[in-house]
Parts: C-alpha cells; structure tokens; sequence
C-alpha cells in the first residue's frame, strides 16, 4: 500500500493532486497529514517532513520504501505502475496533450498561484474582485487556463475525455476560480461543474471544510475569523 | 522525422533541454530556430511561434503533425517514442529519481532562474559575486541544486548514472554556474566537468558562441558591447 504524505486539505494545492489521482483510480494508500505550521517557522512541520523528504515538501509518496517528493513524478510513477488503467489517457494524442497541460501548469501560472493562493472553505470574492481590477497578469493566466479548457475534445467531459492526471492538475483552479469568484466564460463554468461533480474532488472539498486549523501566512487576506 | 522549434541557443535554456536529449540519444530532428526579438515586444518572434503554438512559446516539438509544447512533456513524449533507449533511467529506483529532481527543476528555483538568467557567452562574474553578497534565496536554490548533485550514484558520472533527461534538465544550471562564477564544492565541480565532455552539451555551447545577436531584455546586467 501507498503512503502518501500530504498537508492541510485546505490550502496544500500540490498536496491535491496526486491524492486526486490515487483517489479517482482507487490505488489503495494510506493519507498522512503532516500540518502545515499556524505561524510561519514555528512548530514541527519542516522536522516532520525532513524526516521523510531532504527537500522539506509535501506531497510525498513512498512506495515500500522508495521516496518520491514531486507531483508530476509521483503522477508519472502511479501511471506507470498501473499501466491497466488510463491514468493517462490511452490515446497518445490525448496522452501527449494531457502531458503538455500538466507540465505547462507545473511550471507556469506564478500570477495566479502567487495573487490567489488555495483557500478551499473561504470566501474572498472581494479580494478577486480588486485583483481583477488590479492585475494584469493575472487576467493572463485565467485567459490561457480558459483557452486550455476550451481546447477538451468534449464539452461535457474532462479535459482530455475521461477523468486523468490533467485534471487532477488543474483542479485546484477550479476551488481557486470559486474562491476569488473570477469572471470566467459559460464553457469555464461547464468545466467547473463537471470537476464539481467528481466524487474524488468532493471528497477531497468536504474534507477542506472540515478542518479548523488557520494557518496565518497562507491566509494572506487576512481573513482571520474574529 | 522530429521537427524542434527552439529559440537562441545563448538564452533559451527551455530550449535547450529536449534539444540535449534528441542530440545525446541520436534521434533524427530537424532543428528551427525562432531567434528572439532584439527589443521586448518588437519584430516577428511572437506571430511566428503563434502559427505554430497558441501558447506563443518554445520549445515546441512537432511529430508528423501532432504538436508538443512543453520541454518536460516532449521529454516524456520522446521516452515513450524510443523505449529501446534509456532516456529515462532503466532501473525503477534511478528512474523514479530522475523524474523527481526533473520535476522539481520544471516547477521551481524561480530565484536561480530570475536572477541567474542563461548567457552562455557572457561573462558576468562580477555580477554573480553581487548577487552572492545579496541574494538569500539564490544561496537556497543553488543549495538544494547542489544537494541533489552530490546524491548522483557515481561520482564520476551523471545524475541518475547514464545520461538521461534529468541531465538535460539541469544543464543550463551548468552554464549558469560558469556564466555567473558562483562559488560551489569540489563534488559539484567534478560533475559540472562530466556534463561539459559530454558532445550533446559541448555542441549546444559551440553553436551559443557563434550566434551574434543580442537581445537586450534577456542581457538584464547590460553587458552591451560598445
Ligand atoms: N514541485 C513540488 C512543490 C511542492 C511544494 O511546494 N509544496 C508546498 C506545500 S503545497 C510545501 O511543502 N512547502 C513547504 C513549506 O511551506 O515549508 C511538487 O510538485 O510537489
Ligand atoms: N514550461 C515551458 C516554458 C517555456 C518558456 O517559457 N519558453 C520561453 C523561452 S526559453 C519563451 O518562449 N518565452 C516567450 C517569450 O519570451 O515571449 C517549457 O518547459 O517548455
């Protein structure tokens, strides 16, 4: 069995990924949760994690004993050892297609992931609505994220036919989308509730909105409940 | 036969990354060069990557029509084309390995990257010891890059033991090194050596330094020659 080491539901978008991977194929996994700290440098997070993984991150996985410590390499190594199911798609245009979008959002989109971190259970559509006003760069990325989404072969499915790692990759888009209430398209919106309606991201939503833990430097609006 | 669009060979390191992995692994391509606008936002750079990529950027791969955009998905794209070759590591462990430290690369050392920018033929040691005195996170990236060197199985080789993507991936760190003068342990240097005899690489510098042109916005410390 798997282990995977994740952080908050809440706001650990990395985190998010390969668990909706793991989720969605039914791999059978153990979840760890190691928390991020309340306030920045303080508690045991780093030590807990650096007993596990030199590089200090979440999401790891561990595999009777071998370590990987990267989404995409751990969405990689799931595909690869279940090569009976369509972690990628089986169709190697979709494959080739579902690999540029994933690496594209693994290496891109710093606006929106710096402007408009994960923050499942709050409502900041007042924030979205200054940053829309605000920042440019922003509008760029939500602009290439709809032409991507645009792009899926059909309109009432994922984003390259079945459920595969892309989406699990550009779910935590769709909670940010949500989050800030961004001025997106019908065909966005299409997309958004189809993601909705996945059992795995509900799963991983409701458990989002069960947890209490505040962690102040990821709430960076400063929503801190009075 | 491949089709790869990348842009200079002095600036690109995007590009340079799938073009080490055709060379070194002898696959047959068809090099085209989209050379950089001399200013921001001037010249033709921009219309003619848009006619072949919507997302307005190199490297792109073209395979008998079906089009990759994005320097990790076309390394994996080209790992699953020729499974005779180890791009990636044989061994499941190295493999593993390799796509981690390949992944963390894609998706992180912004610091490294924003302040380090590749210029293979420039010399801007001054600027480097600068930005040593300065730079907090400059330290952290070349850290955890130089980490990650020291845990290569064989010190007197690559990565993951033979070539492979994951030596592609971190060549323009090599550069950058070289380009910047930036201070690093003897283990570091030996492996800077290994990836510098190696023809791929060798023959990706020989062609930086005959190309002539100079794009000011990517020569951020103004090097200008009067
Ligand atoms: N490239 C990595 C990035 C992982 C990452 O940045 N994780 C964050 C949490 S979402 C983290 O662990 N940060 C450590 C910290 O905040 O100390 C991946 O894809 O897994
Ligand atoms: N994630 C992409 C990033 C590609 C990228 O950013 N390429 C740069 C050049 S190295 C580019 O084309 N920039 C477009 C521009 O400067 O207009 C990849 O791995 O291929």
């Amino acid at each position: 069995m798997y282990q995977l080491y994740i952080a908050n539901k809440n706001y650990s978008s990395w985190s998010m990924r390969p668990w909706l991977v793991l989720k969605a194929f039914n791999l059978p996994f153990e979840e760890i949760i190691i928390p991020f700290p309340l306030e920045r440098n303080t508690g045991t997070f780093k030590q807990d994690i650096l007993a596990i993984n030199p590089n200090a991150k979440v999401p790891v996985l561990v595999d009777d004993g071998l370590m990987l410590w990267d989404s995409l390499a751990i969405c990689e190594y799931l595909a690869e050892q279940h090569p009976d199911q369509a972690l990628w798609p089986k169709d190697v245009k979709q494959r080739a297609r579902a690999r540029c979008i994933s690496a594209e959002m693994h290496s891109g989109f710093s606006s929106l992931r710096n402007a408009c971190g994960m923050n499942i259970r709050a409502n900041l559509a007042d924030v979205g609505k200054r940053l829309w006003r605000e920042n440019e760069e922003l509008h760029q990325d939500v602009a290439r994220i709809e032409q991507i989404w645009s792009e899926r072969p059909n309109m009432n499915g994922f984003l390259c036919g079945e459920f595969s790692i892309a989406d699990a990759f550009y779910a935590p888009v769709v909670t940010r989308l949500m989050t800030y209430a961004l001025p997106v398209s019908e065909s966005t919106r299409q997309y958004m509730q189809t993601m909705l309606q996945h059992s795995a991201l509900q799963a991983w939503i409701d458990a989002a909105l069960q947890e209490d833990a505040w962690v102040n430097y990821l709430d960076s609006y400063q929503q801190q409940p009075l």
